[in-house]
């Protein structure tokens, strides 16, 4: 028989993943990623025991060493022991080829360890994508009591922006050798850093990275300036461990100074995004569910020069 | 005394931009950028003269060589005598370094040559952004008589679909060594290539690209399938112009495919994402207008865990 879980089910499964049951963790994030009627009931369920978790974002370029970095903090954490859940967004890819790619390499050496939550969110183009499915899965993870959550996107452009909208700490990790230096100020990463990674830091060029960085840091470039924080620069070789140790106390002392009240704004403007997309996927959802499809019959006649897109834009909002 | 066109001034700068007067095209790119309230009626004015020019998207990662195949594809278009537009998309940063970097290096060579015009776009994260601004862009360019618009933008996400929605023609630069193989894949760029650039071509490593992507379209990992249209992977050294008259034709039979009636449903898909864009600017602004600022009270209650994210969806769009 299979099992069809409705609002109180969802509460008895969100009860299993509270003592930390992984299978109920999983259960309940493949129907927040699904997009399934069931995605708001998951919500329902988790928001109460949501707020603990500290939520930590990792990007940067392809090439840099983004999964070596998880994988290589995911072991410094349980040292300590945290549990820690990751979360490996692809914003972009409908297959999710890399996104699996990058799990089965770094499950390996977290399998069987409880204490460590990994998974990757593709969002396969639904409504709401990305910015509805990321904060709810977040939220299931912080409500089964993961003290860490990791948030690694990849590449460069409007995922970061996203990336920095959802983390209490944004690490940027960037490597020498990918013409990371101006290209980074480039992709407008630097505002959103509140730690940079130097990865592979053994290798010729790192050291130009960092006096970059900090040459950038001391335009004005990065963010920062509010209240006094400005970002370090960690030099790491992920691949060895070397510097992970100094990584984490960077995260931690940056949490530290974001309990002065930053926290809260962060969060707010975390929560604001998420209903923002929330509402907006139901607006959409309006415009192409009404009588004969509003917005193609719009698109049509704008794309026929009969009408510009305002003037079409303005009559969409009126047929609601 | 400082000009201040309203709706038949803006008619006038149309006119002007339509007998090849650089200065009245800049102007009319102005408004649109700065989503001035002009934007409307430059939208207005445009769309009647819109619809001729092809548009060519150009996408990929850092350091693949972009800037540098724009330049080299804008020298054979006008070798050809064809005139062509540039809008550099800078999705993410607020500030244009890089982007305004890139324009002084090419308009270097192309600056004086009136059948070219090359400009930057950057949204400075305005409601509705890139998604209303590059369309409205682009329509001023295509009125203005450009026989093509490319459009180049940085990096990997979200950005690249944008670009795929916009253009009736997108290309993906790839390069050796920069782990573009398996990365191109995890970044989703696949899916939407119309044609493959695989730059650099005379380094280490440029056929091993080259085979990674036949291989991967093998997989039915690529667009194509639709209509047949499989992407053909084009070789360029763009710093010599080497495979660049190559890469042009690709682009013109790609074209020539398009009129068997693809053409039409991407630039419909193209306006519908523009009215979409524009309506849903519409609705975000009247949700942080209304009084009290509905939004953050919202965004206020979800962080402190009283109510769900749905829920505050809910109210948020029934308080409009």
């Amino acid at each position: 028989m299979i099992e069809r879980p409705g609002f109180s089910g969802i509460g008895q499964i969100v009860e299993r993943a509270r003592t930390g049951e992984v299978r109920a963790v999983a259960r309940l994030i493949s129907y927040v990623e699904g997009q399934s009627p069931l995605l708001r009931e998951v919500a329902a369920a988790t928001t109460p025991y949501a707020g603990q978790a500290r939520v930590v974002g990792l990007t940067g370029s392809p090439g840099v060493g983004k999964s070596t970095t998880v994988s290589a903090l995911v072991s410094a954490l349980r040292a300590a022991d945290r549990r820690v859940g990751v979360l490996a967004v692809d914003p972009s890819s409908p297959f999710t080829g890399g996104a699996l790619l990058g799990d089965r390499i770094r499950m390996g050496e977290h399998a069987t360890d409880p204490g460590v939550f990994i998974r990757s969110l593709a969002t396969r183009g639904q409504l709401g994508g990305l910015s509805a499915a990321v904060p709810a899965a977040l939220r299931v993870l912080d409500a089964a009591g993961f003290d860490l959550v990791l948030i690694e996107t990849v590449g460069v452009g409007q995922a970061e922006l996203d990336i920095a909208g959802l983390a209490d700490t944004t690490l940027v990790v960037l490597a020498p050798g990918m013409g990371d230096g101006i290209q980074a100020a480039k992709a407008g990463v630097l505002e959103i850093a509140d730690v940079f990674v130097v990865n592979k830091a053994d290798r010729d060029g790192a050291a130009q990275v960092s006096r970059d960085l900090r040459h950038m840091q001391t335009l004005g470039l990065s963010r920062g300036a509010p209240g006094g924080w400005v970002a370090p620069i960690v030099k790491t070789v992920a691949s060895t461990g070397e510097g992970i140790g100094e990584l984490l106390t960077a995260i931690d002392e940056h949490q530290a100074w974001l309990s002065s009240g930053e926290l809260v704004r962060r969060r707010r403007r975390r929560a604001a995004a998420e209903v923002e997309a929330i509402a907006l996927a139901a607006v959409r959802a309006r415009f192409t569910s009404s009588a004969g499809d509003a917005l193609d019959d719009a698109a049509a006649a704008v794309a026929e020069g009969k009408i510009d897109p305002y003037a079409a834009a303005d009559k969409l909002l009126d047929s609601l």
